[in-house]
């Protein structure tokens, strides 16, 4: 492993780059779920995020970290949702056009968005192969510059943000949780904490059902994703070299959440907040609700990374 | 009419009565909100309030107004949910037992919320007749102190301290919309805007289906609700005479709402704001998208009243 990978500098340089176009989205506490869970969570909502979820900041920053050269034909990617709304929007801020490949599944609300903001969209069979051969066809015709969801230094950079904005908020706190699916967010949070305070425990979210990430951190090789099945379709993707290597190295742990906890963390959520996050959000609280003593009486940083979900297919 | 109605001073005096216990709840706006309906809106999260509703402001400075000697034997109500869950919370931080009866068919979740604050729940058939004689006897029996879900002095007064907090925070609004049903919100909101200042246009939102306040307001003359019918179930109950005295006096005008308007400004607020409103609160953005022409490039406050709804019975 040779890739240059992010540093803390990096994150900073992002957070600079992308300060006017980000939502500093808020940090909400509940005194209903800490009773209930016996600890005490800060959640940094970024389902206020613009376009609904964190990926904005890492889209943003990969699209204005482009030289005038690179940008001038648009950029490229395939992406399930939200980070091709991200995209789009990003694009459409630095005034360049934007080609996303879709699954041809993805959630409407998600391709409704995407749609909005003016992306030319091709849609794909739901296969990671699909989606890497119209990407590359695209690319070939239009010579935009892809932007990996997630594979890609600037998008780590910054997802970083988020993480920064909530831990020199609450420098006390004892933990941050983070979900994983390609590893973007995870990696860019576990940069900047453990370079900030590296006694804060940075700790992952992930669904039994798509463990990649999990069975990679156990065993020290980078495992593929084996037909992963989650309500938490932001995390179906597997990590990539580099977000592998950042995370063996800087996350203290992985937790598995069942998909019946992820189901009831997002429930409370929507109960007790009255704030709307999508599955993937709910792994993160899942992570401290299947395993309450390890967070008895901690302060626990949790990220809520979108709250885009399809209102005509709620699990409740 | 020589009955004593609430002033501006009655109104600060709540607000420092409270403070201890209520959320200073955000004010949020949604830039995409904005384009789409022309005008610029500040949403007042009252949502995010204790309970879940504004009703906690009006029941906790009624709870705590109480001498010793009237508090003694706890308090009382009739309410179909949000009022009920209010004063029995504010009953249950001042250390008296609190006695409520609830129509059969109140939502799920306001009876699990009631009861989870201990009190006395007491079902009755859904008629204002049912609810006035059920209550009448359990007075009777304990000597509770019987606190109206409106029809109040002190809930009115705590009501419009919600106004007081986002008309403090944004003094350069021209417009204030509350949602009306019995009026304890939208007298209180008026009480203090009108004192503060009196340029600042106060305006009701009500379910055409539930439409006795425009109708009182229009003739004049007090009307009864008929059959109210409307998924705004905070919006059934009948003015009081205090609460149309204050009403005519104050009030600019009342608009109605479709039932088609209400659902969709509430998926409206659920998608692009991410976060949860019950049918109620829609009717006041609602009332903004009734009549955009009315609104266009103005500054106006919305009062979300609360967040309680069925997540199983969403009308997506």
């Amino acid at each position: 492993m040779n890739q240059k990978i992010p540093r803390y500098e990096d994150i900073l340089i992002a957070c600079n780059k992308i300060k006017d176009y980000v939502h500093q989205t808020p940090v909400l506490q509940s005194g209903s779920i800490n009773k209930l869970l016996g600890c005490d969570l800060f959640f940094k909502c970024e389902n206020f995020q613009k376009v609904g979820a964190f990926k904005f900041r890492g889209a943003c920053n990969a699209v204005f970290s482009l030289s005038e050269e690179q940008a001038k034909n648009g950029v490229a990617t395939h992406s399930s949702g939200n980070h091709a709304a991200a995209l789009a929007l990003a694009a459409k801020l630095r005034g360049i056009p934007s080609y996303i490949v879709m699954p041809e599944n993805s959630p409407e609300i998600k391709k409704k968005a995407v749609k909005g903001y003016r992306a030319e969209i091709t849609y794909c069979k739901p296969t990671l192969e699909a989606r890497e051969s119209e990407l590359e066809k695209i690319v070939k015709k239009t010579g935009a510059a892809f932007i990996h969801p997630y594979d890609n230094f600037q998008v780590i950079s910054g997802q970083g943000t988020a993480a920064k904005e909530l831990v020199e908020k609450y420098p006390s706190l004892d933990t941050v949780i983070a979900p994983v699916g390609g590893g973007g967010l995870l990696s860019g949070t576990a940069t900047w904490v453990k370079s900030y305070n590296n006694e804060i425990e940075v700790i992952a979210a992930e669904p039994e059902k798509a463990d990649d990430a999990y069975r990679s951190f156990k065993s020290g090789i980078l495992q593929p994703s084996l037909n992963p099945d989650t309500i938490a379709d932001g995390l179906l993707t597997s990590l990539s070299e580099m977000t592998f290597s950042i995370i063996r190295e800087k996350v203290d742990d992985i937790i598995t959440v069942s998909e019946e906890t992820i189901v009831k963390a997002m429930r409370i959520i929507w109960e007790r907040m009255k704030i709307i996050i999508e599955p993937s959000s709910a792994v993160a609280l899942g992570a401290v609700m299947e395993k309450p003593d390890r967070f008895a009486n901690k302060k626990v940083g949790i990220i809520l990374s979108g709250g885009n979900v399809d209102l005509k297919k709620l699990p409740f």
